[in-house]
Parts: C-alpha cells; structure tokens; sequence
C-alpha cells in the first residue's frame, strides 16, 4: 500500500501570512485507517451551538499558536499551548472556542477510524 | 474502547536535563492498531551496521533538536529539523545517524499495525 498524499515535509512550511477566511486542511498521509492531517487556524472558532460528534477517534497536537478546545461533558474550555496533545473518543462532542490569528494556530491531527463494529 | 496510556499532557514537559543512558519512550495513545508515543534522544545513535525493519508502518515529527535518519536505499541521511515529518513504510530498512542531545531531541511516532493481511 502506497500512500498518496505527501511523505515527508515540514509541519511549519507555508503558513499563511495573514488571517484566512477559513481553515486550511493538509493531508499528509493515508495508510488504512488512519489519516494525519495538517490543519492551520487563522482565528476560525466553531459555529454557536455547534458541537462536533465524530465516529473515529482523534488525536490532536498543538505544533503552534495556541487554542481554546472545548468539551460538552466538561464545564470550561481548555487552553491549549504548544506541545500540548490531546485525545479526543468517539462522539466525545467537542467545539473549538478560540484559536490565535496570527501568527497562525497549527494542529496536528491524527484520525483513527476504529476497526472494531 | 479506552486507551490505558496518558489521554492528555505536552509533549515537552519532563525533559531530562541532561544526556541519558538510552533513549526514552512514553506511550501517549494505543487505539486499535494505532500507537502514538514520544521518544527522547539525547545523542543515541543506532548501532553500526543495525537497520530498523519493522513490520508496520511509521510516521515521525521532529518536536524539538536535530537528528539525521538514514534509509538504506539512500546514499546520504536526511537531516530533520523542527517540524519535520516523515512516513517511514513498513520494512524500509532505516537507522538513525545522529541526534542531538541537550537540549534533548523529542520524536513524535505514530506506529500503525496493517490491517491487510
């Protein structure tokens, strides 16, 4: 198996020089179940009342900037700064509340489809 | 499915402050047939003449210091930097050349087991 999308780069290259009007998604590998992406956030926060619910499970970095990530079954956002990693479970609801501008907020984000049905 | 490693944390907290005996690794998530863990390196190299060939597939950021990973069907090795990634396919037979040591080098991996058999 081949993965089709880039193997090997640099996870700060090509950041936008100013706020875009949305997130930028980076796909950097596909190999069976697992996607890793790059996703860099210019300020972007999720819509008012929208939570997501996801089937596969979630892994996210922080690699720059910083955030606020919110869980429903939690009081308070939380913080997050450079380094910081997080595990996100299955349709465990989630919002992003703030991410920095500028420069750019980069995550990486690893998505684990569960073999298990 | 509950992952039994750390679930949340940074990545660069309890460095050593000083070179170890041996590299030092840290599970962070196991999901299925996914592992995540960090790996500290403070100048280990791998022995000479050794080759890592593993079963299943890698991909690897650099989070902080240097190091050059060598693939055996390469004439020279690559030198990584903060922020670089690089997927490692299964038995692409690699070892690692250099790595700095203070202050210490960190590794993110993502190991995937394959699913086809």
């Amino acid at each position: 198996m081949t993965p089709r999308d880039a193997v090997s780069g640099n996870l700060l290259s090509d950041l936008p020089s100013s706020p875009e009007a949305a997130e930028v998604f980076h796909a950097l590998l596909s190999f069976g179940n697992v996607r890793i992406e790059r996703i860099v956030s210019t300020g972007q926060v999720s819509p008012e009342g929208f939570w997501y619910d996801q089937t596969q499970a979630e892994w996210i970095l922080l690699v720059q900037g910083s955030a606020t990530l919110r869980f429903e079954d939690e009081l308070y956002g939380r913080n997050l700064a450079v380094g910081d990693f997080l595990y996100i479970a299955p349709h465990r609801r989630h919002r992003v509340q703030f991410t920095q501008a500028s420069p750019p907020t980069v995550w990486l984000a690893i998505h684990i489809e569960s073999n298990e049905k």
